[in-house]
């Protein structure tokens, strides 16, 4: 999405579709607006009133656990009412079109949408016929984006070191089906990370286009060395054609985060990961669970970050 | 319904079943409700406390997108709570009798039950059987009444053109299978508009004793001749039977509304359907979202009268 | 579970999972519980602010319909959000276990896990995987417990019959696969009933064993003599395999509850059932509607007895 549709006329943000192009005064307005809702919350774990008579909707085309649930979350604990919006059982099988479900669903004063869609360009599509003063939030379209995961990973790692420009980051595993790894990327490189590091088996790494201002490094041993962060990425076997990966087994062997390799990062290396894990797929149960890792952090910091830009999207 | 059956010994509306025989004074009532409760909404955007503490329990059995969340946010925006019935997964499946799940919500003391089903009769079925101070509400019965849709109707036109009796309004397409098209007649004729006229294939239209007090008019560029209304129904196409319309585009060519028929009516004629539409099949796009149409205005308006169906029938 | 690992180190009672070995005074504070919040209900029919801020998660990975919704109505009765965790469309179909999804729940600050499987022993796993101070309330483990409904049929027994010591109580029906009855036993002896006594047919009852303290009479007729209160189990279609029962009009015939059997029991003798009741199955309508019936008086006391739960568990 151009600059321009994502921000209003005043250039404060109007949707979060994707953080390509996102100031990083807005990111970082963001994430310390999600530090003083953490804040808030740790001290009182009351709701707040601040979007009390709002209305939040769950847009969700796709399966998800963690991120409806977390919106629903972050909504309601600002006072929002949240519609979950079964598709399935909705009138979109009576062929109703998305821009209609949209309008219809506008014209009943909702104040959000938080779309997750397999197409690609599905949220920046409804951000664009959007006709009242109604947000829209992508939680994930097809391989494209993931902005609010972006966020939170952004938000994770700056609560353990604040200084990006030190940092080497390391983003392993299914690079070319993940959203998650492009708006990492987009955060990471905007809020001025020293080192931005990928590393893929060949045929699960996009283009170098794709991937603006990371070193490439194939072998995952050699891609530790240095680093702070190392952020592994799900094997996304529902979007992967057949053969793409020719073994679980064979692909932990070489992707797989076991403590052994932990050892070749930093001696303090963050071990984040968007999940749902596979363990022993990708990484292994020992490292998921273990001392480095922030993977549930990350959990928890999502509700604050959605609640962060939930707030600030609806004005208040 | 019998008119005592739906009103209670002191003559108040008890439960909401069909607008048949509901008494002017009744919808006036509803319908000048409605319209306090818009502007308390609209001045506030706030949630109201009318029916804290209350539940009302959304038990739709057909899949619906827009009449279930409208009831959700109506209850919600009046401070009641709500139970999505999600009849697929419920004890429904173990056998229970629809009456025996009635009873035990209202042993739970849940106080208004929002009811769709694909047979006709089942709210009035329902109304019959509740035994606490509960309210049953229509919210569609096969193709025999959906009163909110008919009351948002009549409030839609009514904000437009408030001197009904000097108005035509013509309802046409799938008269036969439409419950909303009996509730338009039921209401628009009980508070006395001048000519109530419907339109459609002879194959789609029910005995002229079900269409009280209407012209019958087969011919659709005909009857648009004087219309100050036109209410374009939905094709239901999943209501039909094989074959009793030959094919979509021989369907929209006689009865389709377009840009050329819609000059035929009066210049100011108000467009309406009660969605969700099937574009170019019983209607044009540039009709359904031209300067006349007042589709999404009666999707935001069946908000407020839900809101005031629920708040009046629960008596505060 | 052992005692220890359902109380705390302070001996207060932290999940519920089984009413075996819990103690008698914390049955009662809870029963108490549910009393004065059931007056408190009556006299305002407003919700409570108790758990304002807290957020309790329905994970049911059985269908159902009552007992979620009371959890439903108890938590927001007590001012907590709900999340209904729809497990077909989760992330379990990803393939998370069932552990990580607990984890991620409560790394968002959930407090409180209703669970309902079909495998025994569901709900201990997980409380024994909880890493935060989130409570895990058992809502039905597949033979094994049930102990909200334990706890409400006492309840709704003692607000008839406050002198356990005197009372016979009759448990009739597929007694094998009934988590209910067990739990009944466990509450009914632990709060001092005179007299247990179950009835089934030789293939639906367990070992003895597994019925502490109970008298075993197989004739139906004979059972009833001198029963104060009578409790009949659903017939388990769904958990039988095929031919336990040779027919449900043979099974009604020889422990069906009709009004001539009812008849052997003592006069003023109370007929519970947890639900769905299958009618003409295990229980005569007459009977199942008939003045000595309490069927829904339970359902409305179940809300009752969840709020107690909560409110206990949650520390407030």
């Amino acid at each position: 999405m151009t600059r321009s549709a994502q921000l209003d006329t005043h250039r404060r943000l109007r949707h979060l579709i994707s953080l390509e192009n996102l100031p990083a005064a807005e990111m970082l307005r963001l994430l310390d607006r999600a530090e003083s809702l953490r804040q808030e919350w740790f001290a009182n774990r009351r709701k707040l009133d601040l979007l009390h008579g709002r209305t939040v909707v769950n847009l969700f085309f796709e399966p998800s656990t963690r991120t409806r649930t977390s919106f629903d979350l972050a909504a309601k604990r600002l006072g929002a009412d949240v519609i979950n919006f079964d598709i399935a059982s909705s009138s979109t099988s009576k062929g109703e079109s998305l821009v209609d479900t949209l309008h219809t669903l506008e014209a009943m004063h909702c104040d959000a949408f938080v779309v997750r869609h397999k197409e690609n360009g599905t949220a920046e599509f409804l951000a664009r016929h959007v006709r009242s003063a109604a947000a829209v939030i992508n939680a994930g379209d097809g391989n494209n984006a993931h902005p609010t995961q972006g966020l939170l990973d952004a938000y994770t790692i700056r609560r353990h070191r604040p200084d990006f420009s030190a940092l080497t980051v390391l983003i392993c595993g299914d690079i070319l089906h993940s959203r998650v790894a492009r708006s990492d990327i987009h955060a990471l490189r905007t809020l001025g990370v020293g080192t931005l590091r990928v590393c893929a088996p060949a045929n699960l790494l996009p283009a170098q286009t794709e991937l603006p201002g990371c070193e490439i490094v194939e072998d995952f041993d050699t891609a530790l060395g240095g680093a702070d962060v190392v952020i592994m990425l799900r094997l996304q076997k529902e979007r992967m054609q057949h053969a793409q990966v020719p073994s679980e087994q064979a692909y932990y062997a070489r992707y797989g985060l076991d403590a052994r390799r932990l050892r070749l990062a930093r001696p303090d290396c963050l071990v984040m990961h968007p999940g749902p894990i596979n363990r022993e797929v990708e990484i292994a149960s020992a490292v998921a669970d273990g001392a480095q890792s922030c993977i549930l952090e990350q959990v928890g910091n999502g509700v604050f970050v959605r609640m962060a830009v939930l707030a600030e999207l609806l004005g208040t």
